[in-house]
């Protein structure tokens, strides 16, 4: 009589699907996709977890199994420990099993996705799991694109962060020079847009709206723009702080 | 007896071919490089020409015309100028004959790219030229996936800057704070490394060098790192200037 032979532990793939355009998913994570038995979707929120789950739709294969790990909503950081414990405990489940799973997340999963935070989570559960990231067109390149905007020329440095809560925090952002990309933009835009005007820089800026997704929007004269208070949460501003300077 | 009818102009696009790997590619490039006829690579150096044509040979059609594009190796604005058109007049070429063509580069197109020049260029000897830009994995993606280095979470900022040129310039990003990714290292990478020591950030820097390529190097620990001089062009440094600050 034999021993049971142990099961080698599954693989946990952090899968970024890109901007939100099907085509823009790279073709290792549409291999991924096509082949991973389960894939793991966070629930920040619904707009979010749906838009996911359709560019993943346009990958996956016919026996895919789909979860959704609750995004916890505290900044208590000991709720924040638990919580995501909590979510990564079916992600270990399956690797337990044996069984591969992939983690989707929109844009990259190094930049702003809670992936890092499951990461970490299933590591405590599970030391020796195996974990890869599969890097993403990041959903700022896609606005670049459609605006041609360039993000970096020569000696030119790019800041990318959300976007700030106050006129402090978007005078800190202006002086550091280069370009500027604000992300996470939402119901903040009209107050950031009043104080781009302030300082200057709202001929140099951009708006770009779910670049890649239905309902897109590219806005290159915000000071014309009505109704800024109706865009959603996928919207990116992309400021040029040093116009001309380009050959 | 007809007129000729007029021949609508091709369309250029820009093709970001991500950081080296050819998995790592869009399914949007890959289906461009299969289908375009005329595809253009900057020749800055043979290094990145060589490595843009083998991620590309990946997925180009079994017709398909390289050309190589030379960059102008000068500062002066009126050479540059000149430079560019020249540079530019093979693209437009083909697309006066009706046919499309994509220009190749590594990375992303619009960061850090010689696209952007190329573009400028073509709408100069041709206004109405049609352009597409398809955004792709940035090669600083693929060091922070290989390295596990999260770019951001939260409210933190990221900065992505060429390597500095002075000791100046390195504290004037250090004191940005966030997450910095500087690009470009190259063979300054001991002067860079004595810096980081100095202001005491080597422990949480990163160096990655040829992400995705042969000969690709992870190093997470620099103080132990000999040969820093001889690591080439493509290395990116992965610095985390707020350190435990993560849930």
């Amino acid at each position: 009589m034999q021993d049971r032979p142990s099961i080698p532990i599954g693989c946990l793939y952090g899968i970024g699907l890109g901007p939100g355009d099907p085509e823009l998913v790279t073709v290792k994570a549409s291999r991924l996709l096509a082949k991973l038995p389960h894939l793991f979707a966070p629930k920040a929120d619904q707009v979010s977890l749906s838009i996911a789950k359709s560019i993943a739709a346009h990958h996956v294969g016919a026996n895919v199994q789909f979860h959704e790990t609750v995004y916890p909503m505290t900044r208590d950081p000991n709720v924040l420990r638990d919580s995501w414990r909590k979510a990564a405990a079916p992600v270990v489940a399956v690797l337990e099993r044996g069984q591969d799973a992939g983690f989707i997340t929109l844009g990259d999963p190094m930049l702003y996705s809670t992936f890092s935070y499951l990461m970490r989570a299933v590591r405590e559960l599970l030391p020796n799991a195996r974990v890869e990231i599969v890097p993403a067109v990041m959903s700022f390149a896609a606005s670049a694109a459609l605006t041609e905007f360039v993000l970096g020329e020569q000696k030119t440095q790019l800041t990318v962060a959300p976007a700030p809560d106050t006129e402090a925090g978007m005078s800190a952002l202006i002086a550091q020079g280069g370009r500027l990309v604000m992300m996470k933009v939402g119901s903040r835009l009209p107050q950031l847009v009043d104080w781009l005007r302030a300082s200057g820089h709202l001929a140099q800026t951009r708006l770009v709206v779910r670049a890649g997704l239905s309902g897109q929007r590219v806005i290159t004269d915000l000071s014309r723009c009505d109704e800024l208070d109706k865009v959603g949460y996928l919207s990116t501003l992309l400021v040029d702080l040093e116009p001309g300077e380009a050959l």
